[in-house]
């Protein structure tokens, strides 16, 4: 996640390049992660299913005329042209096709009347960088098929692609934006796996807080922070997404599908509940850190006064005896030695006394 | 309370290895509880009451038919089998008893035209860990029963039960709303006992910041917070619940129940009234452990000070007769030795008289 | 003030114990703070005024009947047989007569179709104990009467009683809703005096925080700002009240009232207006007192750099001519003495320069 | 501005001396600031300018009968009969008169159907006392009449009383709703001469921090911080307030007037988002002054920390060769005296490389 | 940026020596930064293309009559004259001309029913100053006409004269409104570049933290801050502003221009989504700098206690031995002096264990 802020900025950066084109010139904002674009077509009503990868969007076309559904999933998004052809192909708007391809989108859902689109982000969490990976999908639902573009291979989608094939549960039987919605369900599944690592995180963070706090933890309470950040932009704006396709009157989702959606928006609601309350327990932890740092200083001020304040006046008590003057009349006594040891004593008891009437010991 | 993060990471833990699974697939994603489901039936008119515990799901199936209210409590979620039995029975949702099984969820309420949809959380202050303890409550309004699922044994509806046992109140007059409606009252009493706690908590701490505030009664502090935290969560959502049953225009609400539900909602609003002004002073708390901590930190600044500019000045006049240079004239003096101790007496006066002015001492 | 936590989780503490009980159950959650129940009744119209204390609620009957205008004050609560029979005879909902009895309320206003409910906050500050002191009071407008219920005897009703006894201003040619709103404005009039009290004690302790400023001042600055947490908590909810109040469409508040009503509700948004630039006053004390800790401890610090940088390099110097080697030639120099006195005073010179050029004298 | 708090204290201090007296008594909370009250009537059209003060209320009724517009300002409030017969002259509602008398009012807007009433704040900038002072200006709006109330002498108004005179702009063609306009729009011209002086106090604090803070500046930060609360109780009602008049379907606002209502309204928002900079930049000034307090204790202790450092071991070594030991071989050593040097030289060095590595040097 | 807090008190105090002049005075409020007034026409439809400098006001009003779109851009806005001249040919209302020559003005959208009123800020960043500049850009759109007005020379509307010049995408089909959306397109494209500055600024800062903070960090964090305060302020009134436009029911803009304002919408939604994540950041930061002073002064404090800890007891035993009593028998014994070193060496030994074992070393 620590990647995310540049990642981000990169994809600002991009843009800012984009000044100046005019509106639905198609760029891809984001960094060519594939070498080349698969298209991946999944056709099927109740009874059959098809399943192919095809080289070319052309040869999608013709499931653009069945009644059956079609999903048509996009891994990669730097060849343009691609995607072009595509929405030339399924009469997509060019603002539509920009936004497919300007990757620091926000989650949105806009319904552009002969179809419906959404964006949200894909998260995964990556074990070799310690992050949270962000990846842009965007969905657009048609009458009878739904056309979803990624920016990598490899997804979250894998468990909807084994319920169709094996025509587990209700999917097969039902249209476009239920299979939509189990896509953006797949998604949304995604952050509950994200939502442990950070829960774990933050468990450790607390146990390291009680044990050993340092300039270290305190970085990466940071870091923590930020991931919540990072997350929360890409969620907050899913509920309002989810809301608001629940709330449209389109006729591309049956009514049947609303329940489900409703269901899906409870799930957002949850999780950003949890992000809130994790984010409250990060701000809990910066607070007991500082107090923390402010408490050693205070222990550690405590030694140092004692020490110094028990020291300092027998210091000066040995001083005064070490003093060359001829006429000290107490260095002659046959007692001096074993009298000054005794002030000497008197001196730092009535102070250890002291110190601890005021409780510092 | 503190066992509540781990709680509730667990159940997000449970809640994303689900993901995948097709929609309404039903997994217990809480622990198991109890050894084995317990079934309980009461069932009532305003002349009779019959109550029994039941072994199977198939057993509550005749009451479905008889005009009188039929109260089905279900403790202990683990068997995913009686709950789709039951769903069956009672014609329920797949997404309903999903929600059922989910104990992460956030109090909500989802009328399915058939039957309205109620998860709440039911609180209790265990004197053992010395922590509130969540358990999820689900309550099902049909046309003339209610159908409530926990987790485990153990409930704060006694009163209820007595109530109906001895025709107490209006409870056995009224419908299968009153008694929904009189089981989220006893859950929001509960409510009640547990702010009473934390109330005792608080004035507990306090007595404790001004005696002897150390980093034990920050964690204290902290570990509050976090319990208000989790509380609000609970509570919040509730009220908004209750407001939207008492609006909902669903004939399974009688027109009578409606000034009881405003009442609860006042009840609702109180109790989030009351935790906000805990909050306020858990606040205050903290910014008095810190300011107490910057005020030690001062005052022993102050000691240290004091004794060290009082010596350190000394300490150096005895240093310099120390000095065994030859010709030292005051040494050979009569009265060297007194003059140096009114020198050392005026300079340390001198000091203190400063200090005194400056109101260290 | 510092009496009203305590009070409100008494409060809290009893509604705890009432938990279980079925809704409409009257129990009195307050402590009895009178001995007897005092129920006084005034009636009147333009031309007559009668007033009389009674022994017993039914004596109140008979005022029901008349076309006059009657005010029934009740003070005490604790009998809850006396509020039972009131609300018999006028024909009060029990969760009304119930909220009556829960002292812990929040303002609030229902309309009960039959007669209009409203339960306010009367505060008053005792000089005794230097804190506001908070009472419940609920009223009922029906009709031609206002019911009031007070917990105890004395309440800021007395001008209204002198206005309609004298028949001074509008008061004896209007209905109940007038006289209703009459009381509120007494109530919501001393809430002026409240403020008032609080004005100069935020005045005294910027006196304070100016001269001399300790661990109490903080103690005295948390105290207040948890006054106004309290007068916040009975206020807020008031504005809402009345709002609530003008905009009924009750037969029972004629149309003539509500201009009063604006008023009056001006009167509340005014007085929280005020608690809030309280609020952000006694925050910018936190904050001066605060820093002020800090400057302290810089101050401290200063001294004790001064005195010790000073003084460490001189007492090294005098300790190296202390040291007993046969061979240091400077010892046996004649000018050795005054030599070192000379190295000595430059050494402090240069650095009180330094000090100087840093600002630190 | 420093004395604002204060008069806003007695204004709410007088305010709770009215407390008890019947609604629409009419009691002047303010402070009698001028001899005597001062009426000025101009009285125009499009041809005609008439302009003159009048000794008595009486005396403006004459102007109430003709088509012209008239503009009535009154100078001073402490005579309450005054106010009373004008009220009576133009029929003004009792507690519109209260409202006038009551200077501790909110900015308001209220319709009462035979005349609109806005209340305002006019403010001022005091060179003599460096604080901004605000004045309460009442203003009526009636068919053909303004009537305006001013606490004391002096005001904004001088502009537009130029216009009527010169018959300069649009105002001697419109009717008293744009005379109302202007006398709002000239106070509102008066906020930027405000915003103008704090911008520059703000600047001049800036300048201050980085050159020498102090606990001055910190009391100054806090007093403008003061003032800006003030200003903002002032103005934001009135954002509100010009807002309602704007959207007003009163007859007495005229449609082509509504434009210059939005064009006001526009200001307001400048003005308020003006003052919300004003107030981050402020905060942000806390933030440096604490910080550079925290930055100065660390220069200070950086200081102690190296000579102290420095001068202890050394100071140590000297003192082991002050023991009065018979038996120290080192003592009598040739080269003791040099090797001693030598090695406190080394110490020193060591140290000082050490500090340089922790770039303390 | 630095320089933006100075223009906008400038922009105010122009503003509040404008104060008293009857509305719709045009006075411009900025500084004049160009020599003269340049007026540029362009002027297109489908087919053909004109470009033409205008040396008068007059010389654009035959354009005014073309059913071609016109497009005149007015550098220069000091010589109120020519506004006028222009705002009488275009038949503009006072108030507009009056917006346009306020500089200080907040992004709006005004609806004037023959035409629309646009005011947005342009902002660039000066690789000079390294500070963002705001430039105010007025735009007026009427049936076939676009008024642009801006402060001084230089757009960002290069790319956009470039379209309509060679007739690159839709730009030259469609009508005014479509110009305009494209002019305030170039404008909001222009904030992602400077969003790439700050990002920019904001991981440099972040590097600097970790390697070495010091006072001019903070001030660099502070004048970020700022920097997002104008930038916020610049962007939020944006997004309300071009939603108003897109929901505007006006005839001035084509149905067919609404999808682009819903992109464009959404672009300003990201903008102010990344500011906002900014800002956190900063916040963190600032976090980060304040506990890293903190961590500092700890580690100071260590040292200086591990040292004087260390060696103030040793330096007493050596300044008891240092006494010059006669009888101090241990001074006469033939190990003393490694006896008193064995000593020393102990008591340093038990001191560093306990450091160690306290983890200060």
């Amino acid at each position: 996640m620590t990647a995310k802020p540049k990642s981000r900025r990169r994809a600002v950066a991009k843009r800012s390049r984009k000044a100046g084109l005019p509106p639905g010139t198609l760029v891809y904002t984001g960094e060519q992660q594939v070498e080349s674009v698969r298209i991946t077509v999944i056709d099927y009503d109740e009874q059959h299913v098809q399943e192919k990868q095809v080289a070319s969007p052309e040869e999608c076309l013709p499931f653009r005329q069945t009644p059956t559904v079609t999903w048509i999933n996009v891994d990669g998004l730097h060849d343009v042209s691609v995607i072009e052809k595509l929405g030339k192909a399924f009469d997509l708007h060019p603002l539509l096709l920009e936004d497919i391809l300007s990757t620091g989108q926000r989650p949105k859902f806009e319904d552009y009347e002969k179809n419906l689109f959404i964006v949200v982000k894909m998260l995964s969490f990556s074990e070799d960088s310690q992050a949270v990976e962000t990846e842009q999908v965007s969905l657009i639902i048609g009458p009878n098929f739904v056309l979803s573009f990624q920016e990598t291979v490899g997804d979250v989608f894998d468990y909807v692609r084994d319920r169709i094939r094996n025509a587990k549960g209700r999917i097969r039987k039902l249209g476009a934006d239920f299979l939509a919605y189990s896509l953006v369900d797949a998604i949304v599944d995604g952050y509950f796996v994200i939502l442990e690592k950070l829960g774990e995180k933050i468990e450790n963070l607390e146990g390291e807080l009680v044990r050993e706090a340092d300039q270290k933890t305190l970085q990466k309470i940071h870091s923590l922070k930020r991931e919540m950040i990072t997350l929360r932009r890409s969620i907050w704006p899913l509920r309002e997404l989810i809301g608001s396709l629940q709330r449209s009157e389109s006729a591309l989702v049956a009514e049947s599908t609303s329940l489900y959606l409703r269901d899906l928006y409870d799930h957002t609601v949850l999780i950003i509940d949890t992000i809130e309350s994790f984010r409250e327990m990060v701000s809990g932890m910066l607070d007991i850190y500082l107090s923390s740092l402010s408490n050693r200083t205070n222990a550690v001020m405590k030694v140092l006064t004692i020490i110094a304040t028990l020291f300092i006046p027998l210091t000066f008590i040995a001083g005064v005896y070490g003093m060359n003057f001829e006429h000290m009349p107490e260095l002659r006594w046959r007692y001096g030695y074993a009298a000054i040891w005794a002030v000497m004593i008197v001196v730092a008891s009535i102070m250890l006394l002291y110190f601890r009437r005021r409780r510092w010991l």
